[in-house]
């Protein structure tokens, strides 16, 4: 049988290296993928496939209950499947969002909530194979430098694992709260002194020269993991394709491996259509909508600025590999102001779904493209809720105190914002004394 | 066919209500429990409905997908099953807990972990039944007064309903923070003048006299849906039962409703032997322990204070219920203080798994039972984790800084407290030049 192996990304100059080499780029410096061995199937095959998708979809099997593991014949790079890490991840819900639909002027949207994850965010679906492989590889001890979303899930995975884990941040810029994650799970955190830059480098450095396994999403097994959001969400359709999956570009890690998923499933003979991918970036923060606008593939970091701080990332690792996606599917690259997004996230709020801001520029977006007519009204469109409410909590009171982007020093740097008023809704507390009477009466006057 | 009704709890001077009358109370002010028409039923019936339950837990369809009405069969006061207000709740995973079995002195110890349900706390197993009941008696409105998981639950479900709702809170006394969710899902907040006890009787009131539908723990409701942890777990264990069910104890729904599930399992012959279950109280906050110590089966409520507030409640709603839970499964109560609750937390994030803080009172009772010699070293032991770590992130951040109760005044108000040090493990963040040579010696020295 074929292995898997890891290759340079693109078509020039291929270099290629083994599964089990541990490296995270090439010789030069290229940005390495999984190359699985897949091959078309034939219409039994699919079908027989299909089926044991569903058998083990009912089982109480980690590796089986697992979002990611039950989809593991595209994962060839982790065979044999006898040392899989897992929470178990993904099952994340496809939800119906009536209110947002009526919002962005469609008959329906669906959203597939990643926030639904262990610890909370999509990073478990790629941090699964990632610890999988640094298992696999001999690994004892993990690395990243992160304040968010990444090191809790790295924390918790290596826990599971039974390895250690570091996190570095930069000193003095990091809110405690961020890190409650990774300290109770056990991750030794270094602060150095130095910015998120530095922070990067010297995580780099330090698996490069030691023996620690880097965890950052340079690590092309990670992309093999968050692969999988997108098997499971057509599984969930039963293998309908949506017209449209709408996701959230920071590093670009997530609709890089959505176009990877399509192409090996197209590849497969498992799907015929492949959905457009619609990335949504802020505007603070837009390397890669500046480069689909201008038509200049060339990757231009930009100053990242925004509060949505899961997408907060002015110079994105898996950026080619995001063209890539975007173009083989027919997709787009749009951007976001501040007050779209946390009105957005105010709307999915009212769809009985929380989510973290970054998350929210997918019913910013969708509301954009309709009105640019890009998306029609009566198409199906699944927007990627990529972190839980819980991530963020100080955002949403903020903006439901109306107290968002009031810091004058904030509110001048971040690109485009203004108070939000019009669109979304405060839901302000209000305060009233303690009799029935007049309660009733505010509710009724009201309206509520 | 048998109707299900509501009936007082209890066997003497019982009465009846039908299923479809809005109250809360019997008219002599007692608390009402729900009776499903269950009767025994056949080895072929049981094998068939276990079968079923396989079958349904590979659908996709939200109400077989749900870990709640999967076991639709136990909730006949909900027939006929049209109107289902599901997220879907449940399927949580049961972990094993090396670390902690470790820490206790047990072979294995379990998790079964209700902080991965939609909201973050298994507030949404019950919440998805009462409010489905909601909506079946016509309700356009729903209300509760909390500060914490439940208004979360609540608001996240009656959005999802397409109802309104209504938290009440005291004026002065609540961190924001804790209301992100409510706020989110588009919950009226209204801070009444007056404190907690003021909130709750206010609430009621509002709810008696208006068209709003009361949803505290009072709701006979809710404890149907929580039922179903106990039915899922023992799904889960292939219908063995554990030697024991660990659950923390506040307002005690929790244990009632095992309890019930325990009974009408038993006496549908589902099961043959009722797991004992250990109600594990902080000691700040213990009426349910002191009861049960001094074998008076009056509720004698106390000052509640604890760190861990989602059990910080004096005078639990169930009392009665949870006394019955206990007594028919041959259980015990324990108490746990403070730096017990903080230590296990610890412990079960070295796992690789986040709690707040009420959930560690479970590992914590588990070291306390074992060393008692309660529960034996080689029992199989399921502690149930109440909530998420992101609910209470505060919490995580002091301990690991080692500021958790450094603050004199509330140190000397909650029982028990002093500085933790020896057992669990303090994580503190350290901080180091921006050198690769230093890293690596630190990491070195310091055995990480």
């Amino acid at each position: 049988m074929k292995k898997a192996f890891l290759k340079t990304f693109g078509e020039q100059n291929v270099r290629t290296y083994p599964i089990d080499e541990i490296r995270y780029r090439s010789d030069d410096g290229r940005t390495l993928e999984v190359v699985n061995d897949l091959r078309p199937m034939s219409r039994e095959q699919i079908s027989r496939l299909k089926k044991l998708f569903d058998k083990r979809a009912q089982s109480w099997k980690p590796i089986d209950r697992s979002g990611v593991w039950r989809y593991r014949e595209f994962l060839s790079a982790f065979k044999p499947f006898d040392e899989v890490v897992t929470m178990p991840e993904g099952n994340t819900p496809i939800f119906s969002m009536p209110q947002c639909a009526r919002y962005v002027g469609m008959k329906t949207l669906f959203a597939k909530h990643q926030g639904m994850n262990p610890t909370g965010s999509f990073k478990d679906n790629g941090m699964t194979t990632a610890v999988t492989m640094a298992k696999k590889l001999g690994g004892k001890m993990v690395a990243c430098a992160s304040t968010g979303n990444t090191s809790a899930s790295m924390a918790a995975y290596a826990a599971r694992a039974g390895m250690k884990s570091i996190v570095f941040i930069p000193h003095g810029q990091i809110a405690y709260g961020k890190l409650s994650q990774s300290l109770d799970y056990g991750a030794l955190t270094i602060q150095i002194n130095g910015d998120f830059d530095r922070a990067m480098d010297i995580v780099q450095e330090v698996c490069n020269r030691g023996t620690i396994y880097l965890l950052n999403s340079i690590n092309p097994f990670r992309i093999e993991g968050q692969k999988t959001i997108m098997i499971e969400m057509l599984h969930q359709l039963g293998w309908e394709s949506p017209d449209w999956v709408v996701v959230p570009g920071g590093n670009l890690g997530n609709c890089s491996s959505f176009g990877k998923a399509f192409a090996e499933l197209e590849q497969c003979g498992f799907i015929k259509k492949i959905p457009k991918i619609a990335v949504i970036q802020a505007q603070g923060a837009n390397p890669l909508y500046n480069s689909f606008v201008s038509k200049d593939p060339a990757l231009r970091p930009v100053h990242a600025d925004t509060r949505a701080t899961a997408i907060k990332i002015g110079n994105p690792v898996s950026f080619e590999k995001a063209l890539f996606a975007v173009d083989i599917s027919g997709g787009l690259v749009e951007q976001v102001s501040e007050e779209e997004i946390a009105a957005a996230k105010s709307v999915i709020g009212l769809d009985g779904i929380g989510s973290e801001p970054a998350s929210a520029t997918t019913v910013a977006g969708c509301k954009k493209l309709v009105k640019q007519g890009n998306i029609k009204p009566d198409e199906t469109v699944v927007c990627i809720l990529t972190g839980h409410l819980l991530k963020d909590p100080d955002y949403t009171v903020e903006f439901h105190r109306d107290e968002l982007f009031l810091d004058a020093k904030r509110a001048s740097s971040v690109a485009g914002t203004k108070r939000i008023s019009a669109e979304g809704r405060n839901n302000r507390p209000v305060q009233l004394e303690a009799d029935t009477q007049v309660i009733l009466d505010y509710i009724k006057k009201h309206g509520f």
